[in-house]
């Protein structure tokens, strides 16, 4: 398992280092992220991406503002609101805010028990990297035992190494295939508006040895009713307690015409994803991101005309009907996603 | 109805003029085309487009090319010979090579009876353009008694004015609408590769003063689940005689999708597309077209990693029971299309 660190914490621990994911494939760019507003922009502007990878972020990034912080009266102040900015910064990934609250509790249990806050923000920081690797591994395992040799696979945007710490969720189990020598047909959505799957998904698998064709969003039910897709593999940036899950854009389309086609349709994700605050889906807060990103097609020249209206929403929720299972670092949900999914939260 | 006139005969005869659809929405430019290879290439790289378009445009041509032709022994070869290769331009589209069929026949008939060759193409030609005329006006009639004041129509790639002689097929009745002050609300897949719907659908609307929305092809099943979208109208390049419709690649997703959220799915189109050679869809040839559509996004800058390997089906098909009615300038024909359809093409 090779291929770029995509978020860590400098050397010094007062930045994060990130690869700018909005530069790939073009060009490998490090950035070094020293203020919340530069911390901000990142994560709005998606040069870091993929719900686990901003959780990951945040974490680092909350460590390396404390860092560089008084330790005076108003000090929990200050680092409440940066918690809150960075949350703030895309509403729907639940891991972003998820790994806020894990810091800002963190904080405060270091304040009250007197020990030293950085130290304790750094082991916080720390194990939410380590679990996420672990996850990742986990899933990935747990995504093989499903594959056979042969097969193909179509995923949706990008859940790689590049949106986690490691392997990635629904493209982990692909890349260790690669590894062990299974071959795996795989089918990358090119993602519109921001081409996640063209940019991002067919680097990492062609990087890991993995076939990998790319296609328009448009064509995933021609190559459907060729009898070339044997499974989806999504990621998840929101799942409710009944199993409806929020992802990329274009997520719910590719599982309608799954099950039209009598073809398995699998989310992977880590149980931190799994919101317990919404009960179905109709609870989830869909991002909608500006018009320019899809009348300029990645922000090169025009392609639509001048003024007319568009609709970009971020998101779009799978019913849980229409899901296979959820795979989980700790085990593979299967419907009643109302029974499953509690028992896994739990584990 | 205003707007540019898409494809002409030449004031002198000898050359089609058409605008050229790759330079919209940016441009409105004029091309003079008076060569087999430039007609050839206007079609392969769809600087003229739309199936109804398409079989016009090849009348014409045909015209023009018979014009500044010698009328000796070798003639009818020639011109067989200039049908053929126009023909074969782009597979998919049944009116294409139906147009040039017409045109051979009515070539072959002035041979034959010894009248004027010209004058004859010349009137065929005119023919095949004022029924598309009157095609265009009957499907939007039609068209138009499937709406209501407030309803929300989906459409996916561009089946317009541009696409045809006038007012169009799919967006004929959409048009219309607005020329009777009948407030519709628009949505427009953006349709990749080519990128139809931004560049030449928006276009098209908003020039006539429909409510229009440009959305993302993977945004489509967000709109429906929103309770947006009351019907879908699409346009089509061959219907096989059991209703199984062949249009632009993603166009099979979309009735999908609007079967899984119970909304009505319209094919229109003038009877020329319904192909008797064609029992299902499984006899329509797809056109196979360059990666290079996916993979520089309408030849600007590169999206994906080089080298990446990609699939480009032009077209797909939409099986017969995901289809509401197919909409035709003779009556809207409802299921059992294996009935239906017979009916109308002997109208």
């Amino acid at each position: 398992m090779s291929g770029p660190v995509n978020v860590r914490l400098s050397d010094d621990g007062k930045a994060v280092i990130i690869v700018d994911q909005s530069a790939l494939p073009g060009e490998l760019r490090y950035l070094r992220l020293e203020t919340l507003d530069e911390m901000y922009e990142a994560v709005k502007t998606l040069r870091v991406r993929g719900a686990p990878a901003i959780g990951v972020f945040a974490g680092f990034a909350l460590c390396a503002l404390s860092a560089g912080m008084d330790k005076d009266a108003d000090f929990k102040n200050r680092f409440l609101e940066a918690a809150e900015r960075l949350s703030s910064s895309r509403p729907t990934a639940v891991n972003l805010s998820w790994a806020c609250r894990r810091m800002t509790e963190a904080c405060s249990r270091a304040i009250c028990s007197g020990s030293e806050i950085d130290a304790a923000l750094l082991a916080e920081c720390t194990s939410i990297y380590e679990e996420d690797v672990f996850m990742c591994s986990a899933i990935s395992s747990y995504g093989l035992s499903l594959l056979k040799p042969g097969m193909g696979v179509l995923t949706h945007c990008n859940a790689g190494p590049l949106a986690t710490s490691r392997y990635g969720t629904a493209l982990g189990p692909l890349i260790l295939a690669a590894e062990k020598g299974i071959p795996i047909r795989v089918y990358a959505d090119e993602t519109r508006p921001l081409l996640q799957g063209a940019r991002l998904t067919a680097y990492e698998l062609m990087e890991a040895g993995v076939d990998v064709t790319l296609i328009c969003d448009d064509m995933a039910s021609w190559v459907m009713s060729r009898g070339l897709v044997d499974a989806c593999f999504v990621g998840c940036d929101t799942v409710a307690l009944n199993g409806d899950t929020a992802n990329k854009i274009g997520t719910s389309a590719v599982a309608i015409l799954a099950k039209h086609y009598g073809i398995p349709f699998y989310v992977l994700g880590p149980t931190s994803t799994i919101d317990p605050s919404c009960r179905t889906g109709s609870d989830i807060r869909i991002e909608m991101r500006p018009w320019e990103e899809i009348t300029s097609l990645y922000y090169s020249r025009p392609v639509a005309p001048e003024g007319v209206k568009c609709l970009n929403p971020s998101f779009d929720v799978t019913e849980a009907s229409l899901i296979s299972g959820i795979i989980t670092q700790h085990g593979i949900a299967l419907p009643p996603f109302e029974e499953s999914l509690p028992a896994l939260i739990k584990k």
